[in-house]
């Protein structure tokens, strides 16, 4: 009894350290990107010990890939909290477009853009980061068919949403050296009405 | 007469040299990325001479800035001259999108992007970056109007052609990583006839 109930609070030290270490990790690659973000860095500005720190991330690859997973996962998170609030009328489009766009923009998006740039220079990353990749747009995808309420079993609905996923992509692109935030609302609502004439949402 | 006819040929050198220390950059921060990408190794690579590329290029960030510069001039050339062979029937739309791709794919792009990305966690470089990526932004905006034929005073058409653009952006992105051409054909196909029948190209 006694050493589980010392090992319970280990645990979740553990996932705490863990936790912070990626959060700084985030933090750390959107600010300085890869180059400068070491796994000695990264323990260094979230007060964790370098051995606890490897312990848990033995590799800047490691802590890297950790970290974009936990960027996606924090994401999921936020957009099913913020999918319950969305309007039923004709502004959902617009407004699914502008939660689907939180994906690709702000810090999370600057810091996952850094490490998958640096992957398309070094092939040991890169072969880490493109299944990585391939699950999280499909998880967008996914998202983005429920939340519009689409019928895929069109080719046409299928190749418009691909292509709207990758106007937001390039949108998040847009936004990494200067704020394009106006811009991009006009684009999106541009976008949202378009969708509506072409498409079927929610039918 | 005898120091003219010396000084031609010597400022000749000095460009073709000055040119294949460009080209070298492009190659070197297309597959090494920036922060492997010195003034140093790109002479070596070029098989300059440390001072003589010096000379050109005394720091980092002007060797970047010159070489993404370099960049957009060469594939506004290429345009220029894809531009006269495309066709003039209902395949134009999808033709000029496919045309404008090519900026935005490949190793001028991947290049672009690693100066990008690292101008966005390095101030000194993000402030030459913004105004050079505005100013292609806009020579590609112009380049889309003038092949499309649109009538860009209605809002409806450039809020359409800007989302374009930043949907080829998105698709570059997409390209960075793995090969994308076979997608990328489907879902230009499905834009390009949504063009045609939201807008009005050439009309």
């Amino acid at each position: 009894m006694a050493t589980a109930r010392t090992r319970e609070p280990q645990q979740d030290r553990s996932r705490a350290t863990r936790l912070r270490l990626l959060e700084t990790a985030v933090e750390c690659l959107a600010e300085l990107g890869c180059s400068a973000t070491s796994v000695g860095l990264v323990a260094e500005r979230a007060d964790v010990s370098r051995g606890a720190a490897q312990h848990h991330f033995p590799t800047r690859e490691a802590l890297f890939m950790a970290a974009v997973d936990h960027m996606a996962d924090v994401r999921a998170d936020e957009l099913k909290q913020q999918a319950a609030a969305l309007p039923a009328d004709e502004d959902r489009t617009y407004a699914v477009l502008d939660l689907l766009c939180g994906f690709y923009v702000g810090p999370l998006f600057r810091a996952a853009l850094q490490v998958w740039v640096t992957a398309s220079a070094d092939e040991a990353l890169r072969s880490r980061v493109i299944p990585m990749e391939a699950k999280f747009g499909r998880d967008v995808y996914a998202a983005a068919v429920e939340l519009l309420g689409l019928d895929t079993s069109r080719p046409e609905v299928r190749e418009t949403l691909m292509g709207t996923l990758d106007l937001i992509r390039g949108l998040g692109l847009a936004d990494v050296l200067t704020d394009d935030s106006r811009r991009r609302e006009v684009i999106l609502r541009r976008w949202a009405s378009t969708i509506n004439q072409t498409l079927d949402p929610g039918g």
